[in-house]
């Protein structure tokens, strides 16, 4: 099932319209999805298992946070679950409804959004073409000041899949600290990444109050259609104002379900750590022997390349791919990028040298 | 499966451990849940296609929509859909936000709860035994004046079972219009009533912008665990705000295909009206002929009754049962009703013939 992940919907069938070709036999390059699909455990086990939809999901979810923090080392008592993490980014932002919010971008635009929402204002902290969109960190601890509220991170970041390792975290975390600033990290492609203990967060959750981490089980489990997201935080205050705002059942009984047999599903956590290796390493190698392109050092399981030809875009690039059937992103519409970029994920090993033989 | 519907989790282990009993052994008349349990259709057909879940549910929903659009006839651009009847009783009640509600009582608690935190006050218009439990429309029309904002009504109403007819919900309408007061009509247990058309507003909606239906599928479908319900009102700004306030995501994929199956399941549908409309009449003659308690006229799937023994409280009943492996509901917690009263819902027919040989 190749689909929608990223053109929700209708912008599907736009696409579909536009360029003639039919959404299964679409590879979606601009998803960012485990190519590897559901795991069969998952499938076989829900489906064996169905009738949990005639009981009330457990109001705690007891038996769910027992699985996340097996899978995430932490304490059950830092762990809240969400409708997707949408849900959690909405609202942690509008718990603390920070007036200045300070967002490391270009990024995912939802969080610009939701601090729009609650009325705050949100100010990119601009990641640069000339650093090879890495995070300069003086810069950052510069620009931190008591007058910020919030600092959003997505690391690694979605498109640059730069990635902010612990000791520099560290640094950051000290400075928000110090400035009474909250600090919202997105960790949803985290598990892609080689070596997650050296980049994860999650370790630091218990010295600092002042972090929310952020998990999906969207884009590396495969299934965004499940809407389970959780967050992790050291603050126990933040989890009990959190939960005094929820609904009393965040998740439905087959997510909850879903969750507890996909992160102790150790075979295709092993599988996909493994496949994600070797592609990035394929592709960005691949990126740096073309001509007329420049990939950036990917973490996740996607990559940004520049183009450095004249007279090709990323819309050609787009249009290229598409009419073969390969769904990438154009990158035009994030902040601080324009019509050289484009982003793709890594799918399987022939889907992607199906790709990088038609750029 | 016959477990912890009414009472969720720790409730249910407590109940175990007190009583001995094992929950497996319980038959929970309790919970007021179709005791059909999910259709073997909707069982079949989503275990075949799991897969949904790796994609994002479709932001508007259309073809869930239109399998409620038909079911319920009602037009599409009525509809909303909510992860489960709690949150949009929360979403239309933060949203009316209303200084004053009144609410139809005794009732589902979570009316009141909701109008509190929102930081309204809610006032009960009581059911009186004296008339049986069912409403005196001349004394809530003098009830309402232009000092309430908003009027709540379980319909057919929990824990009394007893329903407003359409003649007499214009009544209220026209009132509730003239007062600018929104009604808010939770129809859970609707699709259980002998001839729906008599009874559910859906087909008054067109004609009053002040009136909110919710409508669940956790009762008469034997799902609460797949949080599905949906609202329908003939008020569009109504939708677009409460929209504008939701998450992308409001119910995930498998929510979104289990409602198409089952809104169009007729024979599931057709056998459990069936099934309830004969067990009610078992249930309420049975306990006209019994000594010593006072059933009051059912029209969902469940009833109350009065005990009229001298040293014969709902609490004894309540142990009876339970020591026998059903649990019924003590209605002593709610509002305006002691220990004089318990509730009950109609399982299968030897079940039924069970509980009333016991009590």
């Amino acid at each position: 099932m190749k689909n929608d992940y990223y053109f929700h919907g209708s912008d599907l069938e736009e696409i579909q319209a536009k360029y003639n070709v039919k959404a299964e036999d679409i590879t979606n390059f601009a998803a960012n999805v485990n190519p590897l699909g559901i795991s069969p455990k998952l499938r076989k086990e829900l489906s064996n298992n169905l009738d949990i939809i005639t009981s009330y999901p457990d109001r705690e979810y007891t038996n769910l946070k027992n699985a996340i923090s097996e899978y995430a080392s932490t304490n059950v008592e830092n762990i809240l679950v969400g409708n997707g993490t949408s849900e959690l980014i909405s609202s942690f932002i509008r718990y603390i409804s920070p007036k200045k919010a300070v967002i490391i971008g270009p990024t995912y635009s939802e969080y610009e959004h939701e601090v729009s929402k609650t009325g705050g204002k949100a100010y990119y902290l601009p990641l640069y073409e000339d650093d090879d969109f890495k995070l300069n960190i003086d810069y950052l601890l510069n620009k931190l000041d008591k007058s910020t509220d919030m600092l959003i991170v997505c690391n690694p970041n979605n498109p640059t899949s730069s990635c902010i390792d612990l000791v520099t975290m560290r640094h950051i975390l000290d400075a928000c600290k110090e400035n009474h600033i909250y600090v919202l990290i997105d960790e949803t492609y985290i598990e892609f990444v080689n070596a997650i203990e050296a980049y994860s967060a999650v370790s630091l959750s218990q010295f600092y109050s002042n972090v929310i981490i952020l998990r999906s089980t969207s884009k590396f489990f495969a299934c965004p259609g499940l809407r389970l997201g959780y967050a992790i935080t050291g603050n126990p205050d933040l989890i009990a104002q959190i939960n005094r705002t929820s609904k009393p059942w965040m998740i439905n009984s087959i997510a909850s379900e879903a969750g507890q047999i996909m992160f102790r599903d150790k075979d295709y956590i092993d599988k996909t750590i493994k496949l994600i290796n070797k592609e990035r390493d394929y592709c960005y190698n691949a990126f740096l022997e073309l001509d007329g392109f420049k990939p950036y050092k990917p973490f996740a399981n996607f990559m940004l390349v520049k183009i450095n030809k004249k007279n090709l875009t990323s819309n050609d690039v787009f249009e290229n791919a598409i009419k073969k059937g390969m769904l990438i992103r154009d990158c035009s519409t994030f902040p601080f990028l324009t019509s050289e970029y484009f982003r793709f994920c890594f799918m399987k090993h022939e889907e992607n040298v199906k790709l990088i033989d038609c750029i």
